[in-house]
């Protein structure tokens, strides 16, 4: 916020910046103390100027990136396109984040050869972020529900065979700013819908995969999201079965976040307001009344373009760098 | 829209007409070729002239309503203040149809009195409303989730001792027209909250007394009502649990509803756009992929002015007056 | 709403009709008691079966179109496309509402085939309309202006050389919906902005060419539009310099429509909220206090679909077939 | 960002800091490195704890503020209130930055005992504001109005006798967040309107004082605001007769804010989505095309909340101590 100097700046890149997750990289990256923006892609738009926080970036084509100046690349190509970029950036000796889904758990076998870059998983998680020479990092509505559901799985509170429900509503930046008929301010002010529905979403097998890997191996999860009528954020609705009442319900959750940075576990209901332009997950937890087996419910909000896509990439990236997780990030 | 007459108009009341669904109701009114607004209450805009439809209503305090002419008196004053009214318009003669919570099922002692007024639920249910003096008109959200759990209930599809999840969201509107700062457009637009979280709402005993009466009071209900940055609408995403996997889920749903001219079993996504200004109830229904046992989505769509109240209402005095059911209503 | 009955009917087509004006249009149509759509086009979309109000409608290709069924065609299409299919529906023997701005004043010399559709501007001008082969619809802003200005240019209130300063407001839907990335919701959501600055906006020349038509070719004209977070109407606030002070600055206009169904001058400012879904323009006047020489604001409003597109242009063919001017159309 | 300490800062209050300027003061004062919040007064929201940027604030009544804890005590109570405090302040030791028009100028004798906090006036206003004791921190309006005007006034580009059109629109945190139901999402959201024409509005006094003070005296100003369906900001479109055509419109504008932080002077429109959280007003020119007489239109944003109240006051308090202007002001 104060002076600007480029000494022992680490120079980054982004691939695929002009998309809504690539402009809030390049946002980030311009507030960033340690890191300078070396290169910004965007094959459409190359040539154009357009303004990241208080830097202007102008777009170059994706095969005239520098790649080995830079320490880190964020790939943010749309999924499928990412896998053959991230290896070109390997190749130039770049270490890469990648925000396409093509590395994630649950999509094949690239995923063996990158570390889920979700560092509040816990202490293994960030040792392996900060050694990666790839993360892949985390969809956005994973990044809301799986940081709700950890907790309860670690502790055992997950009722054995539970069918999990998670509702979760985004917004229209989730779908990017590729120009289609049905994201028009027409077509969606004054509008509410589902859409992926039963069990058709992309994030579902990201989500069961990494499931598995904090002991809800033995749930079922139900996964319905919703194109709400707002430009940024993600609100999920998480009915998870339970094997006992919960005097506070949001214990296990204050209790597996001590020290995060990044999550607040709050009494009261979040909401999109509270998170926007923050790289937080804000979460909270309630026991259903009424019902013969104990129920509870958490919601958790992030935005889906800070925690649940850029802010989290920086976050891993500081990881990987060695600096402090918090650094240049929004909280 | 052609022509007006008054002759052999059925003059109707309205008691409590300056908030949202009061003025819906004198709006609906207004258009409709056989009821005639003999009064309109509102005591605190009292003297004031609003726009319905296309007539002028002027708003008279309660006390002064002449009771006694009206043949339908529609009670949309606030829960807990129509019970005394609805007595009153009773003891001058005329019949009504109550919108509070007042007569609604698992709400007390004065169910008894009134007959619920969801007419897709069967003709037994329409007949009882065409004799009845009191008609508790249902709430939105339970409209909108009744009537897409009562066909699987009744074709024995729900799975015994079920849980069901209705996640639901609702615009502002269904809050009513108080001024309260948490419904300024600052505080609600771009953002999204859960409220009534807990099994905590009003509506749920409702909706967990009607499930009895259709054979569902074996399973369990969470319910959990959102907030959404629009004025108009309600969708709900509800999850349930069924005895076998289905073909087609929207068969039952069908099946149901062969000729009921306010429900529409469609193949797509509702969404809030379909239904917004229409008395109807817009659904469909998906088998979940992956689950170990038979899960069902069923997402519906209302207006929570229209089919979730005022439009409701008038379908209901519409049976009570022997009309066609859809006079005066927009479909 | 009661009956359909589809002989005595006049058949109408519509080419150009999966944009907003397009698809507004056949939703009037289906409303309208005494107009059947014959046909509707939209080359992109054909085959596909869209709602219109509560008839569904199947696009075909315009080059598959019976022209020569329908006695009206309406013309949607783009500016620019309409001249070629408006020559081809009259040598089919139609007569024609082109919604374009092909054939209007100030647009070159095919507006001297046409008869510029705006009833309200006199008896002279609908006697035009209704023995017109052709009928150029108003453009959206024009409509909202001019029916402003010309009772003051008529009343010889416009003071000589002024300059009339309209800055107006649309919503998205005047744009249309072919999709761009500047009218994605996230990027028009909380924004606002000017376009069109300059004097350069398209429905400048049919204003100053019609306002030479009723005594303001003395005035200069500086028209600013601008682009609102809504989906439908106009607001056009204009200052005008006139000649003297008015006690009732309303007067004028009062004076100048007292039996125009479609116009309301009223005390208040009028908004969108009063004119969405209905085909009207609202205004009203006021005097500028403490300014040298006299100033009034008039302040105007309409649905840039409806009055300012679709549903003037079926009041234009209500005349043309010597209905009532009010037939099928939602004030 | 990044490290907190408390040694060496100055101590700042704010008196009526619940409402929407109040919070953002407290939220741009957490985020300031050399202020320190000192005390928040809110006498109905007494005890309750809010979030101000990443800081929780807990309010206190105005009486029990420690005003001489203060150095410089931010006053943002309601026009009319403000006067007694600021006074109670000043007898307290502390210099006062006043965020109602109670010390603006055209409002009354107040006036004088403050200076005009708008830095970007000139060299003069600077040095003035430094050494000030009260600064009247300018209305919203007049801010987005007036520093699009100075240039050409200054540069004696207003052509004499010039009636100057300043239509302006605003979100409605600038109508405060009392509740009441005009303000309710479900009324604002798809409306537009104007308020506060025939010059009535508060602001135009404060303007028409201010255009003295730089040479357009001689101009009339016809100010129309009108309610825009979002949270935040200002766009003014105001319509200049000037002495002569330009062929750069944006030229007195650059030359006149050759090295100022907060203003942007831009070739293409501005919107409010390029301003909202920032503290700077951006802003351009045209020449309009056709007109008898040279005229130019400038439009000018800003965002309410910050340029437009709490940031300017923050900017202002920065020159009052000594600090880079840009201290904790997010541009």
């Amino acid at each position: 916020m104060i002076m600007h100097y480029s000494v022992n700046k680490i120079p980054v890149g982004v691939l695929g910046a002009s998309g809504y997750a690539g402009r809030e990289l390049c946002a980030i990256i311009a507030r960033h103390p340690r890191f300078s923006l070396a290169f910004a892609t965007a094959n459409e738009q190359r040539g154009q100027t357009v303004r990241a926080g208080r830097d202007d970036v102008t777009f170059i084509a994706s095969d005239d990136a520098p790649l080995a100046k830079a320490e880190i690349v964020f790939c943010a190509l749309p999924h499928g396109a990412s896998l053959a970029w991230v290896e070109r950036a390997r190749s130039a000796g770049a270490r890469v984040v990648d925000l396409s889904s093509d590395f994630r758990p649950g999509h094949g076998d690239a995923a063996a050869k990158a570390v889920y870059g979700m560092p509040e998983l816990g202490s293994a998680t960030r040792s392996a972020i900060a050694s990666a020479d790839i993360v892949a990092n985390p969809g956005c509505y994973p990044t809301s529900i799986l940081l709700a559901l950890a907790p309860l799985a670690s502790a055992g509170l997950v009722a054995p065979g539970a069918m999990i429900i998670a509702n979760a509503a985004s917004g229209v930046t989730g779908a990017g700013n590729s120009p289609k008929r049905e994201l028009l301010f027409a077509e969606v002010s004054e509008d509410y819908r589902a859409y992926g529905v039963g069990n058709t979403h992309r994030h579902l097998k990201e989500m069961l995969a990494t499931m598995a890997t904090f002991g809800a191996a033995h749930a079922d999860l139900v996964f319905t999201p919703h194109l709400l009528p707002v430009a940024r954020g993600i609100l999920s609705s998480i009915t998870v079965p339970v094997v006992r009442e919960l005097a506070d319900a949001t214990e296990p959750l204050r209790a597996a976040y001590p020290n995060e940075p990044f999550i607040e576990v709050v009494p009261q209901q979040p909401r999109l307001r509270d998170v926007v332009h923050r790289n937080v997950v804000r979460m909270t937890a309630t026991m259903i009344a009424g019902t013969r087996a104990p129920t509870m419910l958490v919601t958790s909000a992030i935005d889906n373009l800070v925690k649940g896509a850029a802010g989290q990439a920086v976050q891993n990236a500081n990881l990987m760098c060695a600096l402090d997780e918090c650094t240049g990030l929004p909280t």
